[in-house]
């Protein structure tokens, strides 16, 4: 019998190599509980190389190389230098996993990467926000003429698992309207502005410890939230909202004064992403908001993330976790194929 | 065709009513959405009466003769005065929807019912704690062994999806340990000692609001918590927790003092539910702590029930939402049942 999931690996950074630890250390646990067996048949990387096997690839041996030599073209064997393109046409695979860069400018090419797998009729599993904030309609309109299964519960709220949580825990809810804490970085420089930093100081301590890139732009700007709450409004309430068309405010240019003024006020100054509906259509913002202490969203902080659902049918509820980070993202991944596993 | 979903409801008190109210009211909206159709065979209530018809059942006809009577045995037509294990054994359902009411000594007469269920080859969803706290590994056991599922996630934080959350969403994951507060009751009447009031001030509001009953030693005396958090140790840990063996402290020596302490201490006292590991084995326990500010269980204030989840893949995740109220908790059975028919 062949094994029931045969991956292809698109991008083989932090967050892939997160899958491949807690694929290769619960390997066995993953078999006997929920008989998920899986083999690795092809793993492309910009920057690491690409090899493919369809006999199967020794996934620790992969991590040892990308972690040594910054490389997996040591591997013995396989085919090389296949284009990721390429790679997803000839591979005996059944799910590709994308975790290349978001683009939020054109989805590229993790869009790409998508859009011929699942013209292939490979299922898909992605951390990548670029295609789903972009393109989530069209994508899951082509899934589902072609049979298939797109996944991402990565992309927002990293291992934190909002998707399922609202797409089919509450399934048989409306939900009317989201708030939330979207990006982590943001949210720690926030944190230490109300400790006494100056904006620049904390942006600093935030790209010391790896929470900020060094053109914080994504997130400080606000981008990064502005994509993910496109995606929770055209996903979780079936809005058209474009993420071009997202009222966005960033923190830059929040003072030391403005967060003592809110905190003089028994507030704090948080940057909430919202998800609503006016004139019968569904839009979203990303601003910075004076949250009083009675809402849970003043007391989700550091790099934590939430999210609060308002539905029809019972009081708000809440989830409030890990919003990045490679381990938990790569954790993501594994759940989006064992949700699979259960219905495959 | 048969109708998929073939429903006898066992206990027709507030929280099938609120199942009812969401079955009515959603109907073409569920069968549209999710293919999920149904038919009431039977109802069967100690108070209300019992009625079964094999062709179905009027729902909306049965709310209105509950609300206005106080009984339905006014219903035209079909079968009246059989028992409650008669109804099982007799109608022509798959699926019985039990909420009877929780008892903790020896879980009847749910826990006959569930049996019975089962044995009939019915699957059971159900938000009666009683039979789940006191006998859940074997409940387990004659499901699997009758092909049949059991669900329950109204028995813990209501119309909070706690349950599937952990052992869907978070499959493939192992839980470390578990905090929460589990009582809505408890945690409402703390919340008025912090604003002065005593301990019989606080408990006479709550039974005015209805948040406690007459007699409130279930809640106060740190019961209903203690059979929650056995079921999560249990389900969840793969405990073998038993319920009068929880430590178990409740909230009634608890003294305005003590609440000023905590504060002057920047902490709060809540009603901790606690599950964990010692020595090999899960252990669990309920006791008032001092939770200081820095840990969201301090925020969770009013009725609102908490858990958090420590595991052995990426950082805590905290679900906040509802404990309890007749609508939450029958929109869980609607939520059990979908996920049935996802997989059935």
């Amino acid at each position: 019998m062949a094994t029931k999931f045969r991956l292809v690996l698109l991008g083989f950074g932090n967050v892939a190599q997160g899958l491949a630890k807690v694929l290769v250390s619960k390997r066995e646990d993953l078999r006997r509980k929920f008989g998920f067996d899986y083999k690795i048949v092809a793993v492309a990387d910009i920057a690491k190389g690409s090899i493919m096997n369809n006999s199967g690839l020794d996934l620790g041996r992969l991590l040892s190389l990308a972690r040594e030599k910054g490389s997996i073209t040591g591997y013995p064997g396989g085919l090389k230098d296949l284009s990721s393109v390429e790679t997803i046409r000839k591979a005996d695979a059944n799910v590709l996993v994308e975790s290349t860069w978001t683009n939020l400018k054109d989805g590229e090419p993790g869009l790409t990467h998508i859009r011929t797998a699942l013209n292939r009729g490979l299922h898909v599993v992605t951390t990548n926000k670029g295609p789903i904030a972009l393109a989530y309609h069209k994508l899951a309109a082509l899934a589902k003429r072609k049979g298939c299964h797109l996944r991402f519960e990565g992309t927002v709220l990293s291992g934190t698992p909002i998707i399922s949580l609202a797409t089919e825990l509450m399934a048989g809810s409306r939900i009317n309207s989201i708030r939330g804490i979207l990006n982590g970085t943001t949210n720690y420089i926030l944190g230490e502005m109300e400790n006494g930093r100056t904006y620049a100081e904390a942006l600093r301590t935030a790209q010391h410890l790896g929470y900020a890139e060094a053109n914080p732009s994504g997130d400080v700007g606000g981008w990064d939230p502005a994509a993910k709450i496109t995606i929770l409004a055209n996903v979780l309430m079936g809005g058209k909202v474009k993420l071009t068309e997202v009222k966005r405010e960033g923190i830059t240019e929040i003072t030391p004064n403005d967060i003592r003024d809110a905190r003089s006020m028994g507030r704090r100054v948080k940057l909430v992403a919202r998800a609503y509906q006016e004139k019968g259509e569904i839009k979203a913002q990303v601003v910075p908001e004076r949250v009083p202490e009675s809402d849970l969203l003043s007391h989700v902080s550091g790099v934590l993330n939430a999210v609060i659902l308002s539905t029809d049918v019972q009081p708000d509820i809440a989830i409030v976790g890990p919003g990045a980070g490679a381990d938990s993202a790569g954790y993501a991944l594994l759940s989006d194929m064992l949700a699979l596993n259960r219905v495959l």
